[in-house]
């Protein structure tokens, strides 16, 4: 017996790897095959049904709430925060919060939602106080208000920022009981607007021999990174706007420096001094950490830029599948080096692989969004993700880098997550 | 006797219109010649100078506020807010606020100062309990929870949104005295995550003689609008997220549809229901209003695409100028038909032009953000922008726009406007 038309065309189309991954292109507009049945019913199997109109909801017999003047995320919704993982205990502000990636969807990571890591807290700055020094190896030191700042020429840019510390905990012996945010949520998404540090350090005229800048910020641990000119010339900024507002005050408010792709601290924060000079300074924040311990026992310095990284943030620890059928699995990846080329899923723990799709545009330093279709059988099986930068470097897999780096560093880990999808629909993170 | 050498520079930018608006490319990355020196010290003059290094602040002598599971704007910025203007005195839920555009940057709106339109107030719904009905011209009728929404394939898209009665104000005999945003800041921008609404249809098996869709709304309002099925089956989406998290409540929460480029009353909120028709409904939201009444007495119906537009957003009425010297001009623009391809600016009235930098990506049915220096010599003068989209649209002036259409109409205001910059350094709206 020929089965019903509607499972015919699914069984249709095309299978692109193991265990049930399919073509990216799929669901997507140019495939018109699959929009002249309900190929996607099997997407909500006993949740959609012929049905009258539903009955008339309390809601539309009352009316609603007043407009406001700043507007905040639904009640309904009031359990997607920040994850705060504290690194001193005992103190109020100093440590991470992370991004609840498993929650969200897109590129764009809503302000209230991008990560922090301070070192000694918030600092609640007065716009109208606060001055940028340019100083050091320049003909003409600088003060800038923040007034004068706002006056220059800006540029606008969707920006990935990841701290180094991000997924740390994945150099661990076992594999962390966590979400999928609370692993890897350091890792946030927004435009990001400034003045191109490079205009100011002319305006100070900055000695051309001079290789180095340090960057300094105005909070209590006076957070201090020293920066290659070479960055600092070239798309360095100093952002005043996220997401379109004024900085938030965990972002740096109100001006942080802003590095594309490189690690997270060297971004300073609530940025009030800029020294320019002829070595790297040498700061507590780039001896005592944010250097890498190596398997030998030398440590690497000076480390920028985040590697080619991916996550399937749906399904995810976090999250449940609710039986077999077809899913959309959902993540995002990202390069310090440049923009992602290709994002490759696997359903049966690595043996094959399919091409996921990336949502346009597709922006360097940015997160890329991939999504892929995957009809899910029931059965316990293993997720991943391997992503492939521009500059062509792939992920590796835990053992790779834990082969080439050792388990003694912390920072910089990139590894491919396997996520387990057991027979009950719980995700966890595994080891694979 | 040569000027210094700093004004020499300054003085060999290549003036590209009338007035002092300098070449777009002038500060841009490529233009290495003007980093050589201190080009732009004329930006903040008595702002900077030669200085030691600032008092070290308060701030870095106590710990700073602790970490947050949903961040908020700084408390100095707590003035930028949505501007509420209702239009039914009396209700509390009836009305409009907007973006206080010349307050931001960028091309992102964040969701909390996304612009407002409700017709009574925004319904508070539990997710667990709304549901959409597809019914009508439809083979198999079907009621989506939103659990199982989630479950379907998604797009993520940057477009903008904007009320069909933005800058409607600006018909009315006397340029209005508010500020840039509330006069144009019913349009907002975000990044919008949902499932393709052809998808949906698919699966309902709609009957491919439909024409047309009618949207309703879960308000008090139940807001209703009939919809051509081409647009349906082409770029609409039920966007479930806005800049990565869940809609706003104000935004539609837990689904609305999403229209690009289409005047914002038909990306319908709070969606309950999809009827497939084959002619339009005529329902009172497109009967009683959202018409546009001509000069000579018919009205346009179903006037979907907003028109090409652009507004200067810095300096605009709401900011000043703080004298004489070097500025960035910064606006927006953005076209219901397409691409932005260009944006001229004036600072004479409209006698010469200079194109304006477009920030990249610049996207269909998204704000783009266009910037230009100006080097302003204090006298008087009106600044202009005039957008053309990749349709080959140019903005009108207002004049042509009212000789067009009349001035009986209050929706699709997209003219060409004219701030008048004052000596003193006030900014106003004019007509001119």
């Amino acid at each position: 017996m020929r089965p019903p038309r509607r499972e015919r065309r699914l069984n249709e189309t095309r299978e692109a790897a193991g265990n049930g991954l399919l073509d990216r292109r799929a669901f997507l507009a140019e495939s018109a095959g699959a929009l002249a049945t309900g190929a996607f019913m099997a997407f909500a199997p006993g949740e959609a049904g012929a049905a009258g109109p539903p009955e008339t909801p309390t809601e539309m017999k009352v009316s609603g709430a007043p407009l406001s003047a700043y507007g905040a995320p639904a009640t309904f919704e009031r359990e997607v925060t920040r994850t705060l993982i504290r690194s001193q205990p005992g103190t109020t502000g100093a440590g991470a919060s992370r991004t609840p990636l498993e929650a969200l969807e897109g590129i764009i990571t809503p302000s209230g939602l991008h990560f922090e890591r301070h070192h000694n807290g918030v600092p609640a700055i007065d716009p109208a106080q606060h001055q940028l020094l340019i100083h050091g190896m320049v003909a003409r030191p600088l003060i800038f208000t923040v007034a004068s700042l706002l006056r220059y020429p800006m540029v606008s840019r969707i920006h990935f920022l990841e701290c180094s510390g991000n997924s740390g905990v994945m150099y661990g012996a076992t594999p962390p009981a966590l979400t999928c945010g609370q692993t890897h949520g350091l890792v946030s998404c927004s435009e990001w607007t400034g003045v191109p540090l490079r205009l100011l350090l002319a305006e100070a005229s900055a000695d051309s021999r001079a290789e180095w800048i340090l960057a300094e910020g105005a909070d209590a641990a006076a957070m201090s990174r020293s920066v290659p000119m070479a960055k600092a010339m070239d798309d360095a900024m100093l952002a005043l706007y996220q997401n379109g507002e004024r900085l938030r005050p965990e972002n740096g408010y109100p001006v942080r420096l802003f590095l594309p792709g490189y690690e997270g601290n060297m971004s300073v924060k609530w940025l009030r001094r800029i020294k320019v000079t002829d070595t790297p300074t040498m700061t507590k924040d780039e001896t005592s950490k944010y250097t890498d311990l190596q398997a030998d026992g030398k440590a690497l310095m000076f480390t920028y830029p985040m590697e080619v990284k991916s996550v399937i943030t749906r399904p995810a620890p976090g999250l449940r599948m609710t039986g077999p059928g077809l899913y959309e699995l959902s993540g995002i990846a990202w390069s310090g080096r440049g923009k992602i080329r290709k994002v490759e899923v696997s359903a049966d723990s690595g043996r094959t692989w399919a091409e996921a799709a990336l949502s346009a545009p597709v922006l360097a330093y940015a997160l890329a969004r991939f999504r892929i279709p995957w009809k899910w059988n029931g059965a316990a099986t293993v997720l991943k993700s391997r992503a492939t930068d521009d500059a062509g470097r792939v992920q590796p897999t835990r053992d790779e880098l834990i082969a080439q780096h050792g388990a003694n560093v912390i920072y910089h880990y990139h590894a491919i997550q396997a996520w387990r999808v057991e027979s009950s629909g719980e995700v966890k993170n595994v080891y694979a």
